[in-house]
C-alpha cells in the first residue's frame, strides 16, 4: 500500500474545512498535515480556533494542529480549498499556492470560470482535465487548480449529465429550495429564517446559469466550448439544516419517452464507478419512484451524501420532463466534491502518491 | 345604511373555517348567524367543538353558537362554504344548499372545475359570472354556486391577470412553496416537516394547471373557453406556518420591456378597486424592488393579506421573464377570496341586502 | 389637549429600537424627533441605515430621518435607550445624557443595578422612583435615569408581585425557554438553533436572580432593600421567534390555597390600570385554565403584547406551586416597558408635556 | 457463538418500533422474526404496511415479514413491546404475551408501576430483577414483564442514581424540553409547534414523578420501597425532532462541594459497563464543561444515543446544585432502553441463547 497523500486544507474553520476534515479523518490515501484559516485564528490551536458545528465530537488528531495562515509554504503535498470566494481571498491564496507548486484542489468559486481552469465533477467532464496542459504551459511549476462546482450546480449538473449525453439538453428551468448550512457559518440569522423563506442568494443564479454550461461543455482542443443550452435558475433559502432541492424542468433535443429518460438517470455511472473511486457512491443518481421523495432530511445522506437522488419524474406541460433532485451541499456539493476530485486526480496519475 | 346580510359558514371549526369567522367579525355587510361543520362537533356550542387556531380568541359572538350539520336549510340568507373538496362531503352539501335556494361562496375544489360554476377573482373575471344565468337555467330556483380558485392558483392568477391581458401569456412555469396551513388543521406532522421540504401536495400542480386557464379563459356565448396558454407547476411544501410562494417564469406573446412588465403589475387596478369593495386591497398587486422581497413572514399580510407581493422582476434565459409571488394563503387564498366573491355580488346586485 | 413630548432613540436601528418606533408611531403623548445609533448608521436616512425587520413597512415618518450619534445634546425632550447593556456604550452614552439634562428612559442593563436608579415596573413598584431624587442630589441638574428590567425578569417579577404582595415569596424557581428576538439582530445564528435547544444565554440567569430582587424590594429611605427571597434562574433559547417562557416554582411564606393563588394573580392591578395608562393593559396578568397554555405563538400578542399570561397553576412537589408564565419580550419585555415607564412619569408628574 | 434470540416487536410500524428494527438489525444476540402492530396494517408486507420514518432505507430484511395482530404466539421467543400505554391495547397484549409464557421486554406505560414489575434501567436498579420471582410465583410460566422508564424519566433517574448513591437526593425540580418524536407519528401538527413551545403533555408530569421514586427505590423483601424524596416536573414539547432537554435542580441530602458532584456523574459506570453489554456505552454520563452544552442537535447521538449528557453543573439559589441533562429519547429514552434491559436479562442468565 502506497503511502497517503498528505494535505492542507486552507479555511479550515469553516463549515466546509469542517466537513474536509470529518470526511479525510480516515481516509485511505490522504492525511492532513496542515490547517489554515484566513482569520484571527491563524497561530492557536485548531481547538482553540474553531468550534466544532457538525454531529459528533472535533476529531482527536486536528485538536493540537496550529492553525497556519492560507499562504505558502504549507507542510503538505496538496491543498484543499474552501476558502469563501468572495472578497479576493481565495483568488490571492489558492493562485500563489499553485505559483509555489501546490496542487490547489479548490471548493472557492474563485477560479472556476477561468478558462483554463477544470470545473471538474468526475463523473461528467474528466476530459476537461486536458486543461491542466495549458495551465502548465502559462504558469510552468508543478501546481495547479481544479475546482469544483457551486454546490446547487454540482447537483444540477450531474442529473442532466446521462440526459445531454443520451438526449440533447435545450433548456433547463431549475427552482432551488437551499439549505442553511449552504451561506456558512454564523451565515444567516435564525431571526431572518424562522417561518420565512428568502427567495435571493446573492451569486447564486447566476453560478448556476454559468457554471452549468461549462461543466457539460466541450473540450475543444485547449477550450472548453459552453454547451449549446439555456439554463434559467431561481434561488430560495428555507429553513433546512442540509440538502439542497431543486424543482427542474429540461426540453430535450428529440422526444424521447419518460422510461427512456427515467433509465437513463437511474443506470447512470462513469469513470469513478469504473474506477472505484474511494468517495464515488455505486449510483451517481438514485431514482425514487415514491410519488413524495427525495426529501431533505431523508435523501440527503444517500451513499454518505454522495449520491443525487432523483424522484418526481413527470411529463412537464411547458418543457419536456420536470423532477426533484436533491443532494447534500456540503457532501457532494463542496467538500466531498473536492476529495472525490482528488481522487480522481490520483487513479489517473495526475497526483502521485509516492 | 342596509341590513347585514346574514350568512352560514360550512366547515366553521376548520382553519379556513376560522378564518372566516375572523374576518366576518366587524364586516360592514356580513353577519354570521349559522355555523356548519362535518364532524362530531354537531350540537355542540362553537367553544366546544372548535380550538381555536389562530391568533389571539375566539370572537365572543360564535362561541355560544350551536354547531350544525352542513345540511341546508340553516338560518341564513348565504352561506360561505371551506368544507373538504376530497371525499364529496362538499360536493353533496353545496349542491343541496344551492338547489335549496341558497347562493353558495364556496372556497371547496368540489365544483370548481364544473362548466356552469364561476372560478371567481373579482379584479381578474367578473364577467364569467354570466355563467350564473346557465346554472339558473339548469336548475331553477334562487340558489347558486359561485367558487374561489386554490390558494396557490389564485396568487398566479392574479400575478398573470395584467399581462395576459396586455401582452398574452403564452406559457407559464411556477414552482410553488407552500404554507403549512393549506393543508389545514391537524395537515402536516411536524415530524414530517422538520428541517425537511416535502415535494408533494395531492392534487395541487394539477389544480393550478387546470384553473389557471379557466379563469383566464373567455367568456364565449355561455361557455368559458380555456386560456390558450400552458401551465407547469411543480409543488412544494415548506415550514412556513402561512404564506404560499411561487417562482415564476413566462412566456408573452410578443417582445416588451422589463418596465412594461413592472408597470403592467403594479398599476393593475381593476373592478373591486373601482367599487371600493369593503377586502379589496388599493392594489392588488404589490411591486417590490429590494432583491430578498417577497419573503412569506415579512408579507403575507400586505393589505390585510389581500395583496399578492411581486418581487424579483428579472429577465429569464429560457422563458421571458422571471419573478417570485407571494401572498396570504387562507386569507388572499381562501376566506378572503370568498369574502371579496360575495362582496362584488352585492356590488353588482346579484346578491341583495334588504 | 396638551402637545406631544419630543423624543429620541438610541439605538434605533436595533431590533429593540424598531419596536420602540412602531409603537410610538401613533402615541399621544410622545412623537419621535431624533434617532441615534452606534453604528456606521450615523449621517445616514433611517431607510438607508436600517433594514426593517417588523412585519409591516417602516413607518413613512422615520424615512428620511438622518441617523445621529447616541450623543448629547439631541433635538428631544427625552430619550428612550435600547443601546446594548455589553461594551460599556450604553453606560457612556446614557450617562452623558442624564448629566446633559436629558431625561432617559432606558431598556438597556448598564444602569439597571445602580443604588439610585430605579428599576420600574409601574405596576409593581413605582415607589422606587423616589430614587430620582438621589440621583438628583448626586448629579443636579434635570436628567435622570429610569430602568427596566431584563425581558425574562419583567415577566417574572410581575407574575411574582401579587403572590409576594399577599403571601409572601420565599423561594422561586425560573427555568425560561427565550425567543431568538431576545438575541437582536443578526444574533442567534439559523445553524445554531435549527433543530436545537441552547441551555445558555450569557448573563441571562445572573440578571434574572438579581434583578427580581431589586424589583420586589422595599425602599428604605433612601435606599431599596433587596427581598429577602431565593431566586434560582436556567435559562434556554428555543427556536420560536417571539415570546419568553418560564416555568416557575413558587415557595410562599404561608400555607394558601390554589384559588387564592389564581385570584392574586388574575385580579391584580395597580396604579397603571388606575391612571389609564395607554400602554397599560386592563390586566397584567391574564390567567389561563386551558391545560395547554399558555403558548408563544398564541399569547405573546395578549393586550398588545403587554400582559404576562400565566396558566397551568397546579401545586408543586418540591415548593408550594408551580406555573407557566409567558410575555413577549419586546413588547412588555423591552419597548413597551420602556413606554409604559414613561407614560407613568408623565401622569404622576415626574415628565411634563407642556 | 450461540444462537441469535428470536424477537417479535409489538407496534413495528410506529416510531419507536422503527428504533427497534433499525438498532436490532445488526445486533449480535437477537435476530427479528415477528412482527406485530395493532392498527390495520395486519396481513400486510412490513413494507407495504410501514411508511419509514427514519433516516435512511427500511432495512431490507424486514421488507416481505407479514405484520401479525400483537397477539400470542408469535414465531419468537421473546418480544419487544412499544404499543401505546393508553387505550388498554399494550396492557391487554403484553399480559396476554406474557400469561402464555412470552418474556416481555416493554417500552410501554402499562405495567410500569406495578407492584410485581421491575422498572429497570441496568445501571440503576439491576437488583429490582428480583421482583420476576415474585411475577413467577403468581402466574407461573416462563412469561414474565420488564418495563423500562418513560423517555424522560431515564435520563433524569440516571443522571440522579450516582448522586443519590452517594450523597442522598432530596428533591428534584426537573423542567423538561422533549422533542417531537416523543409523541410518535403523526403526533404533535406542524401548525401547533411552528413557532411554538407547548406547556403540556399529558400524562408527562406524573410520569417523571411517580416513575423516578420506583426506580431508585429500593427493594425491602419482596417490594420495592419507594425513594425518600420529592420529584417536581414540569413538561414543554419543543420545536427539536429528537433529543429531550431537561433543567434539573437537586437538593442533597448532606453538604458536598461541586467537584465531588462532578466526579460522581462523570466516573459512574455500573453493571452493564463491567458487562460490556452490547449497547452499554462506556459512560452512562457524559459531563460537559462548555458553557453551552448540552445540546439537542450536537449531544443526542452521544454513544450512539445511549450516553446522557449533562453540563452546566452549577450551585443553585434555592436548591443545592444545578445542571442540564439531555438523552436520545427514541435510543436511550425507549427502544435502546429495552435492549440494553433484554442484553441486561441473557447476561444474568434470565434469557437464555441457546
Amino acid at each position: 500500500m502506497s503511502k497517503k497523500l498528505r494535505v492542507g486544507i486552507l479555511g479550515a474553520t469553516g463549515m466546509v474545512g469542517q466537513r474536509f476534515i470529518q470526511l479525510l479523518e480516515n481516509h485511505p490515501q490522504f492525511e492532513i498535515t496542515a490547517l489554515a484559516a484566513s482569520d484571527r485564528s491563524q497561530g492557536k490551536s485548531f481547538q482553540e480556533a474553531c468550534t466544532w458545528r457538525l454531529a459528533g465530537e472535533m476529531p482527536a488528531f486536528v485538536k493540537s494542529m496550529t492553525v497556519a495562515a492560507p499562504e505558502p509554504p504549507l507542510d503538505c503535498e496538496l491543498v484543499f480549498s474552501s476558502l469563501p470566494g468572495e472578497g479576493g481571498l481565495a483568488r490571492e491564496s489558492e493562485g500563489a499556492f499553485a505559483r509555489a507548486g501546490f496542487p490547489v484542489i479548490s471548493n472557492s468559486s474563485a477560479y472556476r470560470m477561468e478558462a483554463d481552469v477544470p470545473l471538474l465533477i468526475p463523473e461528467v467532464n474528466h476530459e476537461h482535465l486536458a486543461l491542466l496542459d495549458v495551465q502548465r504551459k502559462t504558469h510552468g511549476g508543478k501546481g495547479f487548480i481544479v475546482t469544483n462546482p457551486n454546490c446547487s450546480t454540482i447537483m444540477l449538473a450531474l442529473a442532466l449529465a446521462p440526459l445531454h449525453a443520451k438526449f440533447g439538453v435545450q433548456s433547463v428551468v431549475a427552482t432551488t429550495m437551499q439549505a442553511l448550512s449552504g451561506a456558512g457559518y454564523p451565515g444567516v440569522p435564525s431571526l431572518a429564517i424562522s417561518d420565512n423563506v428568502l427567495p435571493f442568494i446573492d451569486g447564486e443564479e447566476e453560478k448556476i446559469e454559468q457554471e452549468t454550461l461549462k461543466i457539460l461543455g466541450k473540450l475543444q482542443g485547449a477550450e472548453i466550448e459552453a454547451a449549446p443550452m439555456a439554463v434559467s435558475a431561481q434561488c430560495h433559502r428555507v429553513n433546512v439544516s442540509d440538502g439542497h432541492m431543486a424543482a427542474v424542468r429540461v426540453k430535450l433535443d428529440r422526444a424521447v419517452g419518460i422510461e427512456d429518460v427515467k433509465n437513463a438517470l437511474s443506470s447512470f455511472t462513469a469513470l469513478p464507478q469504473e474506477l472505484q473511486l474511494h468517495s464515488a457512491p455505486k449510483y451517481p443518481i438514485i431514482v425514487r419512484e415514491e410519488p413524495d421523495r427525495p426529501q431533505s432530511r431523508l435523501d440527503r445522506d444517500a451513499a454518505n451524501g454522495m449520491s443525487v437522488s432523483v424522484g418526481r419524474i413527470l411529463p412537464d406541460n411547458v418543457l419536456d420532463y420536470r423532477f426533484v433532485a436533491l443532494s447534500h451541499n456540503t457532501i457532494r456539493g463542496a467538500a466531498g466534491a473536492a476529495i472525490l476530485n482528488a481522487e480522481l486526480l490520483i487513479a489517473i496519475g495526475i497526483l502521485k502518491q509516492e
